[in-house]
């Protein structure tokens, strides 16, 4: 059989544009790129770029609340050892990239503020498949913040189902380099879509709980927290709750959590950057314990927004 | 201690442009995006689609060797079959893509093109977090065609090293899905540049060859050819010496490959659409049987370019 995808001939050719015309619109915030402070609408990545070809990036986020960056220290220490791990080069040390992420989100204007830094593989002019041929990208963006959970759901905890899905195992890919291969984590969201739950929590490759799109999980079980320890991201908000337990004398341990005792748990939370500390209250659509945001997550998630004006934790943005 | 990022405050706040001045240059191409075709350099992706952020994106390329595109049918069904099962919609049927492929060819004026169409998840104004509102972006481009193997390559055969590096497994991601996670392969492509070799194999999690960035591998052996069975992407130009072999009369099978195998092997050799069939005559510093390019290899690789003016494998690019 011929190819049959031929267009007809008589068709006349269109025309090239010089200039792109974006008909999307964006949220509002400031980037940095190619040491230009500009409009997020302008925050573009080339399509070439083996950042988006390859996924060849690496990446960390901050949030500022209150006006004051959260942890930044700890952001940039990751940041840096995924820049290494990946032997990727910017022209900018820590207090470089720092002064670069203050000014996007004093130029944002935004009080409470999703911060990325990110720097990709970029690419060569000549499109070579070589990646040390490559001048690696440096960028940055402040957004408004967001939150894993809404307001309503941080109150009555959120609804999260299992899927089956198996996150990229540390053997393929080092989670200790932030990264953006998600796909296993949206299918896994979108099998939590279709359990009617509104996220997800995918499996390592023991079939034990990994985590989340974007977050780390804990449960709580006769006043013992424990959060998996294998396959998943060393998240900075997971690394805080373990900081606050230790100051507040309760027991965390990073282990194997199997499904079945994460549904026997007496409570359930997840960590992001994106939210904090967020209560789970429904598994696969049956309760946890009796359904409730549990007295240690609402401990924890009150000792996490009290550590956002200590100066030990959190850095003041100097706006004008 | 207390955080000790905050820049000074003394220093003046730079100023925010409204357009990004781009300094790179790209290679010579045509690009479809958002109804306009365009030259490479305006071909971008906002950093805030998912498409770069979560890698959520799928993908096909196919390419163009004098004037005639190979196999697009067959890439047709994998890039809609990647689009479905990721729940993406573009707003175009199959004619319709391939009608904006031959355009972006033929806007090109290249006669050998690496031709690339991609959809990627896209985002919602708001910056949800959640899939489900974002408005998926279809986009196109065509460059120059690039091979794996240079010309040398092509002639003296590739060496190869076998890195550590476990391809992302099936139960992650389903490889029938084109995506551009490919971490695991550029960190094994680094192990072999370190080793002294061009470009590297990784494993499967059992431990057998897997494939290459961007390229699968067949090894021959007594006259029978074997290429791995799982965890690989089914790629095209595998499918093709497939298709070769039967109307040669040669047995193939998709089949484990051992390390040990492979490297005892009469001739190795990788597939891709960038570069066709491409021989093999080192892994991890010796040589394969006596190090030349084997009877067979050279026979397919002959049949492969052969096949490129027959109509039912290519159809004709009209250039005006």
């Amino acid at each position: 059989m011929d190819q049959t995808t031929a267009p007809k001939a008589s068709k006349p050719l269109p025309a090239v544009g010089d200039r792109h015309v974006d008909p999307h619109s964006y949220p509002d915030g400031i980037a940095f790129l190619d040491g230009q402070y500009l409009p997020m609408s302008q925050a573009k990545v080339s399509v070439l770029d083996w950042g988006f070809l390859h996924s060849d990036a690496t990446y960390d986020t901050v949030h500022v609340w209150d006006g004051r960056f959260f942890r930044l220290d700890l952001h940039l220490d990751r940041f840096f050892g995924g820049l290494e791990k990946l032997r990727m080069t910017i022209p900018f040390d820590r207090d470089g990239v720092a002064e670069i992420l203050y000014n996007c989100v004093v130029l944002s204007g935004h009080r409470a503020a999703y911060v990325e830094m990110l720097c990709t593989r970029g690419a060569s002019p000549t499109f070579s498949r070589d990646p040390r041929q490559a001048i690696n990208r440096f960028m940055a963006f402040a957004v408004p913040f967001g939150s894993v959970a809404n307001a309503e759901q941080l109150q009555r905890g959120l609804h999260v189902a299992i899927s089956d899905k198996v996150r990229i195992p540390p053997a393929s890919i080092d989670p200790a380099i932030k990264n953006y291969h998600w796909l296993d984590l949206v299918r896994g969201l979108y099998d939590a879509y279709d359990g009617g739950a509104e996220t997800a929590l995918i499996l390592d490759f023991n079939g034990n709980v990994a985590e989340g799109p974007g977050f780390n999980v804990f449960c709580v079980k006769d006043g013992k927290l424990s959060t998996p320890a294998i396959g998943v991201l060393p998240g900075i908000t997971r690394r805080t709750v373990f900081d606050l337990c230790a100051e507040e004398g309760l027991v965390a341990a990073a282990t194997d959590v199997s499904v079945a005792a994460l549904k026997a748990a007496d409570e359930v939370f997840i960590t992001s950057t994106a939210g904090g500390i967020m209560p789970v209250t429904r598994i696969d659509r049956a309760a946890i314990a009796d359904g409730k945001v549990g007295p240690i997550t609402g401990r924890l998630m009150a000792l996490y927004w009290q550590k956002h004006d200590d100066p030990a934790w959190s850095s003041q943005v100097n706006y004008p």
